[in-house]
């Protein structure tokens, strides 16, 4: 479970993915002052988040036998879409079944019913909707679809940082935002081994520092009781990979509430990009000034994910 | 001025605009009911709009003693953004004189000063920047860039047209959004030339239905007076250009202004998109079922452009 990624992984998931996604754009952010801040959008991938490129990984890496089980993953986010896009992707004939807890919103659960899976809804909590995930997996065989703790998954989304690496090679820091970590460990990977020069920093929600306390702790803290965030999409402990790719890490920046906020309504205003409460994280820490960048080099913010309650945002908006 | 376009116009152009433009995304539209709508996501070009494809047109088909007496264009709007785009993708060194009126959001201003361009603020109105555009013009030999009045433009926006066709080949119906009529002129060409089964709908806001009046009257309204809309990029009268290329519409389709809102709110909850009012005008002729659509086939909505105050983006989600 805590192999170490290589750049050659990153490179194979690339080239499997390559027919089903294309690059997302890299974009000059006029939210982030200074002129210097871009913007990876991922938050533009066709299921609205990076959680994409994982899931196409792990799917295309499969077998004939391994196909002809199944998949089963369990989510009501922005992983369950990446897996739906995928297995329609791949010609929507894989046994593909997520789970989703109960009380996951309607609007997301209709929508996962438009692809060509079986959506279980099962359970009070994500652990529930999981533990149903494993049980199935142990009874048809089916391959679980990890958001993140399962090597394949993170270099899948390392293949983001690929593109980073030739939209803008003078890229002098890129930020990421940290959940369970796939990203960063997959984006750090290609990063370091390539450029040693660019700086990689975490972000995450002042409301659930687990990588930050991790570090402290010299442990992984793979449970976090996070306090209520906008920032939902990265909140709790962190992963067995992405701590033992903590050595890729230059910094940890933690980002409080309001400068999410600031930073989500900043980028409707002055980008016209929707992002959700974790996918402004990296703008919010840029805005800060919380990071620093080499000097007078480009930082790229990685705009991880879009999907945001319309109603929270319109408040954000009508509020600034 | 009302010289037909061809195919060939527009594929010239595509292969003029290919080393500055990437094609924009065809999606699923989840807004628009039943299934078979798509997106096609100018609103997602790098200037918030599918002007620069207009401006780059004409841009890169000047010849160097043109290049040399530079560029003048009126606008503070997505026109204007698309030419300073244009600009500096060329490489920054043409003169290029945009005339903005002092009325202009001081927040339009300043994005259009981060380009290689000279911003003169000019009168209190359009048409006095216009005119502050022609003296210059007459005065130094510019080419003056216009939004819709000329064929290289029309050609310029044709290419979303040969993108679509490409994208989604079983496409029955393009919606179109109409102001001036650069993109409908384009788009029709191109699919009429190619694929006759295709309908091509235009389609306007209730407050400036200036071409449906024009076609009632058989004359182009090149002046219209419009009443207030959130529509307010395709206000205002139709060009020669799109009259004369007024065989390619099979259906001018009009959408009152409460559509227009609710198609805005639907894009951000249901595609994470943001648009602006004109921008939303397809997708709200095909939420209404105004559109007459070939049985079973997929109809787009071009989404032309994203360039909203948020503020007003805030109030029609927090009220939705």
């Amino acid at each position: 479970m805590s192999d170490l990624l290589s750049r050659d992984d990153v490179e194979a998931a690339r080239r499997r993915l390559a027919p089903y996604l294309s690059p997302t754009p890299l974009r000059r952010a006029f939210s982030v002052p200074g002129g210097r801040g871009w913007l990876k959008l991922e938050c533009w991938q066709p299921t609205g988040s990076f959680k994409v490129r994982g899931a196409l990984s792990i799917l295309t890496a499969l077998d004939a036998s391994e196909r002809g089980r199944g998949i089963v993953a369990a989510s009501a986010g922005n992983h369950a879409l990446g897996v739906a896009f995928a297995v329609q992707a791949l010609g929507g004939d894989m046994p593909a079944t997520l789970f989703v807890p109960e009380t996951a919103p309607r609007a997301k659960v209709d929508k996962l019913r438009t692809f060509p899976v079986t959506v279980v809804e099962a359970g009070a909590t994500y652990d529930e909707a999981a533990a149903r995930a494993v049980e199935h997996a142990a009874r048809t065989g089916a391959t679980i679809v990890h958001a993140y703790e399962d090597t394949r998954t993170a270099a899948g989304q390392g293949t983001a940082g690929l593109e980073i690496l030739e939209q803008l090679p003078e890229v002098g820091v890129i930020v990421v935002p940290v959940g369970g970590g796939g990203l960063v460990a997959g984006i750090g990977t290609v990063v370091k081994e390539a450029r040693r020069d660019v700086r990689i920093v975490a972000v995450q929600a002042a409301a659930s520092p687990s990588l930050r306390d991790s570090l402290a702790q010299g442990r992984a803290l793979l449970e976090y009781a996070a306090a209520p965030t906008l920032a939902d999409g990265v909140a709790g402990g962190i992963g067995e990979i992405a701590f033992a790719h903590r050595h890729l890490i230059d910094e940890v920046v933690v980002v409080p509430e309001a400068e999410i906020e600031e930073a989500m309504a900043a980028l409707v205003s002055h980008d016209q990009v929707i992002a959700e409460g974790s996918g402004a994280l990296a703008v919010a820490a840029l805005r800060s000034g919380r990071v620093s960048a080499p000097e007078g080099r480009p930082a790229v913010a990685v705009v991880s994910g879009a999907n945001v309650d319309a109603r929270v945002l319109g408040r954000l908006l009508a509020r600034g």
